[in-house]
């Protein structure tokens, strides 16, 4: 018998189809593992083509050179030159695209995906995400900015170098507005932080737990739109990513690089979707305690199954592995193997 | 520069991407126009292999056996003879899968895409939709039927034979919910209905718009989320498709049909989702004023670019084309060449 469940955070019912429960081998594997040179003289990214990039927005430094970079995207969604200018079209609503697209290049090497770095590096990529929210949040007129990171050309990545996106947006998006507002209610409901409470269950039934560390765990969640969808969350509540000192980073990196490494076994290294959803970065004033209710978290969403006109027409999943079926066979994977 | 635009219904941005505005002759065509035989032997969905499918449900009979037939989803995500239970599962939610998953087989020779069906025989397939939806009111259990297709493998489709899907569920799914929501925040606040006044500055206006008869209309929407998506609405609000009569449905077969043949050939018949979204089947008691600021409409989205992280993250959309771009190439096409 199939069972429905709701999702608390996104607020949307995800179906789990019966009778034809999938497993890991029952997805097609979508990406082998890259074993190609380390510098291709056409790549934009990769070191020692550097001038074929505009201008570095920041970099970490390296004996070598660097280690990882930020630089402009070359066809921008949106850029930061614009004026902020909201107005009507008849009955509807229209502005400017303010914002700014940033690429940030996970390595100087051509072919090393991101399971692949070293725990140092791995770190400093988190690094790099903190410091451009950081960076960007003091313009005033950025509500939002989502990092996020397309792996294989099934989920979207254009250019073959590893890298991660970075997209500030003048407005709160839809996801993360509907998330905070379900804490929000939550909050006001129970006097409780949602996030603390869906924390302290997963740790104490720990069916969808598969791996954690003293401040950070890995799971699937309860109602995921897709198999094999991973969360990885602080464990104390923290609405914000960029407030995580470098020895929160060292130890998100190693739980972080384990889990694409768990994946990677489980899927036979899948493309995937990832996505870090932050508390917005300015607010309209006495909504602290809207946002305080806010709690970080990575989402990685393997791309093993496809959105269909059921998906597009409901804003509803169906999903054909349960989280705590993933999560058992995640767990049973040795990621340093 | 970039736009951004709102979707008054959907309430998301849409971010169009400036500099490489994309045309039809832009995007990889992902489909050619069938032409195999008319019976495949090993096909559940064939004229001669009825006794392949589970029980039939419906049809609409033709001196040669059936034009269009009904019957149950061989591999169900919901299914009626479960019991509507819903219960909690410490703080979270579930309930059984309650429902129904049927299939509306658009035609018995295995060859013929929607596209190419005759107008009467298109219009046989909305009757179907529409008699399907009656029947399925009577269940009170069933809050929402949501009626789609998926036109080609990369929008999803799994048999080769064309077919619609009709999914029945206990609860609202969260994108309609968002769009009743919407239509009655308008209401409240105008006094007006949202999709009348829509319709009234897109016929006005024109830019938007590429086909019309007495009663319908087909237009690119304000603030696509995809390129060329498509909407086809009644002129005249009205929230339940299923109260259109047979002038209605015959009316709406000849706009249908043509925009479908307008999309193959602006795109190369591209892989496309099409939606029905319809006023939900039942009400909570007073909500009568809620459900009438609905307006029912078909969407259509040609699988021409890809979600990424970006979409999955946060809800909101980069589109490269611009809905007026669209709509001039659509308008400029003889549908009948």
């Amino acid at each position: 018998m199939s069972e429905l469940r709701k999702d608390p955070i996104g607020g949307r019912w995800v179906v789990f189809s019966s009778g034809h429960n999938k497993g890991p081998g029952d997805f097609p594997s979508t990406l082998k593992e890259r074993s190609g040179e380390p510098y291709d003289r056409s790549c934009p990214f990769c070191r020692g083509n550097e001038h074929y990039t505009d201008h570095e927005i920041f970099r970490i430094p390296d004996p070598a050179g660097w280690l990882v970079r930020c630089v402009p995207n070359h066809f921008p969604a949106l850029a930061v030159e614009n004026v902020l200018q909201k107005k009507g079209d008849g009955i509807y609503d229209c502005m400017a695209g303010v914002g700014a697209h940033e690429i940030i290049i996970d390595t100087p090497n051509h072919s090393q995906v991101m399971a692949a770095l070293s725990h140092h590096h791995f770190q400093q990529v988190l690094n790099t995400y903190r410091q451009r929210i950081l960076d960007l949040s003091r313009d005033l007129r950025l509500q939002y900015a989502l990092i996020f990171k397309n792996h294989g050309r099934n989920a979207g990545q254009m250019l073959p170098h590893s890298h991660s996106q970075l997209i500030a947006l003048p407005f709160i998006p839809r996801r993360v507005q509907s998330e905070i507002d379900a804490t929000a209610r939550y909050l006001q409901f129970k006097d409780r932080y949602l996030f603390d409470d869906i924390m302290q269950q997963e740790l104490t039934d720990g069916s969808r737990v598969f791996d954690q560390t003293a401040n950070f765990v890995a799971l699937c969640p309860y109602a995921p739109r897709f198999p094999f969808e991973v969360w990885i969350l602080p464990k104390v509540h923290n609405p914000r990513f960029e407030t995580l000192d470098d020895a929160g980073t060292a130890e998100l990196a190693g739980l972080f690089r384990a889990t694409l490494q768990r994946i990677n076994r489980a899927l036979n290294f899948p493309a995937y979707n990832l996505m870090l959803h932050n508390a917005p970065m300015h607010l309209p004033p006495r909504m602290d305690e809207w946002v305080a209710s806010y709690h970080w978290h990575f989402e990685l969403i393997p791309k093993i199954t496809r959105m269909a006109g059921f998906e597009l027409g409901s804003g509803c999943y169906i999903n054909p592995t349960l989280p705590e079926q993933a999560a058992a066979f995640l767990r049973g994977i040795d990621p340093e193997e």
